[in-house]
């Protein structure tokens, strides 16, 4: 099968995140990135272009949009791996040209970005994936498998948490750029751990659970000196049907990577998964023994394996999780270049509604701590 | 050194923490069990008292407070190891006579109760301790130390958790004594898993970092059919001086046994303790790799070494931990006995004062939820 | 019941393994320390003795195996923890009376001795038992029920390590006694590893597979400067019925404290178990997810459940495994006392025949090494 | 930089490896896989091209290399990722037309046809570049670099073992078509386990050590019912300048994946590294905590980092280590083409040298075997 000409916005200087999804959208080999956006000047933009090897460079989103559209063999999709606040304009240039976007997270900077980007994919026909990467780790599919199939019975608790480390210190005063603009308004939004990793934390515990967050109570702190946003953020959950959980998000927690850690109880048994060794899966049936279920190994289900490239104790790691979002919107973009429904052709994937989710977290996460941690719908 | 003579109120009948109490009281050879009150009746308990070997058995606490203390070698201290509604008449009778009281916690059921027992222990010159045991492990006394230190700098996030899962079904409906009076207001007071275990998350804390909470705001559930009493706690927690933590208490959490968690970050580094691998410290300073310092190992300093028994790498438990009070409980009685004023004597042995907090802790959460998670001094 | 009135030779000089012993002895209230002969000397032994609490002391074993055979109150059982080369000659002295003997291991420092020893057992009433204590911890008795219940089938391979790290340095020459009779060949025999942990690690691989060691191939070293005695050791193993299995003993693997584990693989499954985390046990059926099995946890069974003090989640160790086996030497000597065939009260104790077992398979070791690794019979 | 146009003989019929070397060389965008001979037939072969997109397939290696080398854009590499007999042919085939060979381990399945292929390489200017993956593990480099610098001090023991599950039945007899080949002398040569993560585990203690393995004393063991070669082998190791070690290799071990696990213990430190949690490296200088490095973590030195490709806490895997040889051997590729030296351009990726050690290792296990376990020469 042909493979998907693929445009990218953003991701020249250096930056970590583009390199993650080049190397993503090579892994499955369903995807050739022919075009590029890459930096804020035209020249900047060829020279990441030339170094990587992409054959068309573009000195603005507006151009690439423009001119790919025009083109038979323009792209097909675009990656758009910008800071934040340029999400919600990029996505909208492609989109109404009916150019697919898989568009990094947390979707836009502000709210009313964020509306105005609903609306911009409800009315175009292209597909508006947003790469929530974790959602494409095997185990935590094998987790929502086992969570539908009744394994834990009703869920009564959820515990998710994201400790990073790296803003311990103010590095934005010492001029590292990816603190620079993790913690300015202007280019994040309002949240500031809690936009950049606790969208995450909040996204995967709903992906699993299947449930949805009802209100939260949340307590923003900002432990650097100088700080306006969250560095650390600690909230109660009220899901519907009844479940509670507690979250917790931070980057000033010393000897943290990127610890991301989900727990889920029901009434007749638990799940344990972390991040940093993904390819384990704790079950524990109540009054039965502790099981670790691995990746393609003993007891491992149809959602899982589906998404496992390599036999078992064998690990796969970030870029094959983060692969599996790129993979099946592949298979989404082909499905709808077939014909089928938009919303059929997401299967898992998640979309706009995964953003608003995040957008509308990140939101009630600041007027209930701004409220002295009043419960806040979402 | 004479073994100091002790009676037992509670314990008698299969009860699982009487028998705790006994083998902490011989591990150290510091005491010497001679009486006993163990159970509701003369006939059981004088049964209880033979079989263990006790020569003097009594049919009730306050007969056994009387005639040991009319006794030339009567009993000089007592360990209270009842439900928690008996412990304030039972440790009142003790201390009226000058006998020093080891009790169980927490405190008791009612704050009134609480608060009559503080005088009374303010009246006595004997001492007053509470089997906070979690507090006897050395990888506590060991990260109490390098808190204190300075080695993680001042404290920004306390992380707790005491997850169980015994009463994930409803054993109180099906005859199990345990579950009956833990989730029986009359008996175990207002709180349910925040009584049972939550104080012990919260008193660990403070003894660790020596920070207090100040406020908390929290929201209980009761998942178990029929339940009136918290089976599962979740609330924020700021401290003085600025810190803020979580805590999780619950007793429906499938896959936990005793997963007592403590995790303490600083500006400088950070420290993780588990209780069900307690010889084990995760330090890990800001920007080092992170180093697990084990029990009596490279790196333990001064307080971990002194209360503890053998060789690193030879695991020491929980009933080790708890024998850790008694032996401090016998260097106090032995300091005061010998003239000693009853506050130095007790170092850092929690006392009345840990468990008037556990009683505010536990008032605080139970107002703070009906108060819909508002912020609650405690 | 009336506790065992006990006996000590050696451990006063505060010795590690004598401390031990008397912890082990009080833990489950079987028996009372009358009468000691703790060190060299009267004076020295006399100071111990009244420092610990011991009514009696006596200047030699022989002075107090005489003396307290001739009392009405005598001591009923003596426990042996002085270093290897006088076990023999103290147990001999004991059992001729009628003595009952707990000695520590290994047997002995020669296999002379050791046959003189055998001898005496046999010709003597008294039961001989040696302090394999490893065997009981209660996981251990798991593991040793699950493969006697057929759960993993027929054994094929046996893999048992026991590192350490202490005498990674050569401290004998500076000083530091324990390390000056370990690598004394006068004082500990002709192993230095093998005999110190490897026989540990030899038991219990037998105790738990219910299989003996027909020959080894063994490559012994001494890293150490100016050793004589093995600190390290490596050895393949033939077992009876055709499993095999490799050992690993070491006293130079920096990092290791007392690493010693246990991996077992028959037809059907695995378990997997190691001292540092004594209170766990991996079960892997074959072609099923892994199990952890936690002391008195969830499928946990009799055996273990019968030599575990306290419920799940809350760690037993070292202390309390080494207590097992005094608890279950009061068994057997009151069972004996009461006119028990003597084999069929030892139950699954170590004794006599376990330490000639040690000894041959010191003694293969070391003949093995010297005849450059040749398989040679036990 | 122009990609190196690639071609690949074996990997169609859904080969577990084949797909492996597919998505390595796609990674890090240094490779464009232009032709294939990936069946024994011309028809196979051909709708395996198409169905991967590769756009010309070749009906027998020959074919391809003698087509390939006649076309201006023809191949400039080739993977071979056949059964192992098949390794000398094919890639003498190509070696003689200088072009490049990245081949799949061991090198062959006899020793004639090794040595044959080691004259074929001194012969070729091509490339002869052997995929030891495991060697491209980031947190190896980091091992291999702590060695070199000293860190351990001198190397005394080395504990290196590879177990696998997947044979515990007897799979070959059930039409798995892995297990046939791989039980068979006549497709795998004359080890079993041995040859192939034997060979693995060899490779890796001599890759991070620096050191080889001059003699070993090896006991072979063919559990499965009907199986000639070996599917459990213990072995001792006697490396150059006086380390030792064990080596233990299996493929009927229940519960065990991929535990390929290597332990390196020297006068002054140890490391602890386990192939299902790579990103993961455990330092224990002597005398001092423990300590866990994490790729690109704290303490993370050049050579680790040169080869990992996202921050720490987000865990590279299998497939990237696997990119890694294929990156470099990208860089030793075009290095040679602008004309280094050949010995010089391959750095530290495995070559022809670590082929050959690999045969004498399986030799010396099957002589030594057969000879009682005598110590064997490599």
């Amino acid at each position: 099968m042909a493979r998907i000409r693929l445009g990218m916005v953003g991701g020249g200087n250096d930056a970590f995140i583009g390199g993650v999804h080049r190397i993503a959208s090579r892994i499955d080999d369903r995807f050739e990135l022919v075009a590029g956006a890459l930096s804020s000047t035209p020249e900047k933009s060829a020279a990441s272009a030339e170094a990587l090897g992409i054959p068309r460079s573009y000195g603005s989103f507006e151009d690439m949009a423009k001119a790919e559209a025009a083109r038979e063999d323009g792209i097909e999709a675009v990656s758009i791996v910008t800071p934040n606040h340029v999400h919600a304009a990029a996505a909208k240039a492609f989109l109404a040209r009916g150019i697919h976007v898989i568009c990094d997270k947390p979707l836009t900077s502000t709210m009313e970005d964020a509306t105005a980007l609903e609306d911009a994919v409800a009315q175009s026909k292209a597909l508006f994936i947003l790469t929530h990467n974790y959602t494409g780790y095997p185990m935590i599919r094998q987790a929502r498998d086992m969570v539908a199939s009744g394994d834990l019975g009703p869920i009564r608790i959820v515990q998710v948490e994201y400790p990073q480390d790296w803003l311990t210190s103010s590095l934005e005063n010492e001029g590292l750029k990816q603190a620079e603009w993790r913690t300015d308004p202007t280019r994040s939004g309002v949240g500031g751990s809690i936009g950049d990793i606790g969208t995450h934390a909040h996204n995967l515990a709903c992906f699993v659970t299947g449930l949805e967050v009802e209100s939260l109570a949340a307590d923003l702190q900002a432990f650097g000196v100088g700080r306006t946003l969250d560095d650390n953020a600690h909230m109660m959950l009220r899901f519907t049907g009844g479940a509670r959980g507690m979250l917790w998000s931070s980057q000033v927690a010393p000897g943290n990577e990127n610890a991301l850690k989900l727990r889920v109880y029901g009434e007749k048994g638990g799940l344990e998964w972390s991040q940093e060794d993904p390819n384990y899966l704790w079950f524990t049936p109540h009054g039965e023994p502790k099981r670790l279920l691995t990746r393609n190994g003993a007891g491992a289900t149809g959602p899982s394996q589906a998404v496992s490239r390599i036999p078992g104790g064998h690990p796969e790691g970030y870029l094959e999780g983060f692969a599996t979002i790129y993979n099946e919107a592949a298979d989404a973009i082909r499905s709808v270049q077939g014909g089928a429904v938009r919303a059929a052709a997401m299967g898992v994937l998640p979309g706009i509604k995964a953003g608003m989710d995040g957008m509308r977290f990140i939101g009630a996460c600041v007027a209930s701590s701004k409220n002295d941690a009043a419960w806040t719908k979402l």
